[in-house]
């Protein structure tokens, strides 16, 4: 069950890697730039599936976190904790490249200081930009990671408008389905969807690199997850855990899903926390199982505050939906790479199969 | 859409109110009981819909907690911290009453000190009993509450036999589906299930008293929840959030969904504390909200310790599992009072209509 990363690399090598991934309409689509204010930009790595996501919020945005994997990677999310003094970021930043990948913060830092964007303090103006990682150096050359440069570029790139979903991002080198290790895994990937209710806008964005199968949240039928011995069919994790006294092998605190939850509603730093962590719920219900010891699954939440009296408890909620549902696009956008067969490519060969 | 209460507590005594829940089994079932070492207790008030249930770890059991909820009602929480220093609980206690209710874990602590049970210190044993509350003052008499003397009753009640679920204990006076108010709320109650794989036990028990609605996590399908206008049929919570600005009035910090995990399994204090994280992904799985401003949703978790060698990541997937199980069951278990129909109840009268 323990992957062969040279051989896996080779592979993976002897197939062009084409960055870039897919834009498709849905009537449920939407994304995180529906909330006026923020950007979001991409930096996809054209050297092996890694890369990295920034979401500008240059006015400020009260922002919130909930770490709720305990395999997390971090940075600036102390800051966030209600009691504390500073209530507005101006950026967060996702990344592959595991804890590497956290230099990707500084290339945000960076573009925003050039910009005369910070927490204005006696001598300066400091940006504030939390981040976390997500772990995929065995997918192609680990030596490969975003960096500084990456985050920077990221910025560059930043649209409010389409956002790109799939292979993308910190969703490049993303997979899924981990259970029994990446022989047996799937690819993962990047989406992003909104909800709007008379003006209210619930927007979020997620980077799907779990151990566990992601599930329809509708009615649980899983959509791209751990595969069986003969790779045809989905082996189930969660029957497998029912069933079998140490029945899988999660690579230590090698996977993660990142989300950004973003609201035009106004609130302050301790509701837009109850807000972060009401979207894992959204975890809960499409990802099976989640939050595990070898998961950092972390939520960040922004609040640009243009829209006034909106309700906590329906934000909260509509959070843990539109969580869900960006997670289940990541799976729908994301496209094969070798060895990681997308949710598209193998339903289509688990069909024409049977 | 507010309650008249004294109308509804007319309404309520004008019919018997028949203390008892219901024993029905299933391929599913099992309970609390099967992780060996544990006694489950209920004290069911004969006066008013209220109640509080017992879980006895006589032996002393390795325990965790997770308060998910942002309206808790608890007692000996602080210590389960895993940086603290006692790591054993000898009682949980689950009571309704909302905050007055925690007297009854005093009748838990008074039964363990006469048996001679506690935490050794210098002077005298003291028995370490945590405690949450549910909020069911609003059925009935709200004076009448779960005090002292209800504790104890409820430990001179445990049994390591077959749990009576249903109206029954903490769950006695559980109502879900409160987005609208009592007026539209329908019964809750108490469950329990276990799974047990190759001699490792992972077990649960609920007592649901939640604003959302409560579904199925195979399918969604809503079990009980918020009745629409003509009270005929489910409003579907999320639905009418994703539609409607403001479209619900939740009863602010009066709802709660209470939970106890067991295993067999050795685990640390830390450990413990996981599975008890990751235990409120059943909550998120089996009720739509969760874990809203106005719950308290709270899991305590316990191990016995004498199964050696479980994997920590199998035993929190599985306690989410078995968790979303226990809260289907109290739905299933539910008996109908005045104005609150239970699932079953419910069901009939709509699929009679149609």
């Amino acid at each position: 069950m323990i992957i062969n990363r040279r051989e896996f690399t080779g592979i993976a090598s002897s197939l062009p890697f084409i960055p870039g991934g897919v834009s498709f309409t849905s009537d449920e689509s939407g994304g995180l730039t529906d909330v006026s204010g923020l950007k979001v930009g991409h930096f996809t790595d054209s050297r092996r599936p890694t890369g990295c996501t920034v979401i500008l919020s240059e006015a400020g945005a009260v922002a919130g976190v909930d770490v709720r994997g305990s395999a997390p990677g971090t940075r600036e999310t102390d800051l966030l904790d209600p009691v504390n003094t500073v209530h507005r970021v101006h950026a967060i930043v996702l990344s592959g490249g595991s804890a590497f990948g956290l230099d990707a913060a500084g290339g945000a830092v960076q573009y925003l200081e050039e910009k005369g964007i910070g927490y204005q303090t006696s001598v300066a103006k400091v940006p504030i930009v939390p981040a976390a990682i997500l772990f995929d150096l065995a997918v192609g050359d680990s030596s490969t990671r975003p960096d500084r440069k990456a985050g920077y570029q990221a910025c560059l790139n930043a649209t409010d408008g389409k956002i790109e979903e799939g292979n993308v991002g910190a969703g490049t080198g993303a997979t899924v389905g981990k259970i029994f290790g990446m022989t047996y895994a799937m690819k993962g990937g990047l989406g992003t969807a909104s909800i709007q209710v008379e003006g209210l806008v619930v927007a979020a964005l997620a980077a799907v690199n779990c151990v566990g199968d992601v599930t329809d949240p509708r009615d649980g039928t899983i959509l791209a997850g751990a595969r069986n011995q003969e790779k045809n069919a989905f082996a189930d994790t969660t029957s497998v855990l029912k069933t079998k006294l140490r029945g899988g092998q999660p690579q230590k605190s090698e996977n993660t899903t990142l989300a950004v939850v973003a609201t035009n509603a106004a609130f302050g730093k301790s509701e837009m926390t109850k807000i972060a962590q009401m979207s894992h719920d959204g975890f809960a219900r499409a990802i099976r199982p989640v939050h595990l010891p070898f998961d950092g699954d972390t939520v960040f939440s922004l609040s640009t505050g243009s829209f006034e009296g909106a309700n906590l408890a329906q934000v909260g909620s509509l959070a843990a939906e539109v969580t869900a549902l960006a997670i289940v696009r990541a799976i729908l956008a994301a496209a094969s790479l070798p060895n990681l067969p997308a949710h598209r490519d193998f339903l289509k060969h688990v069909k024409s199969k049977s």
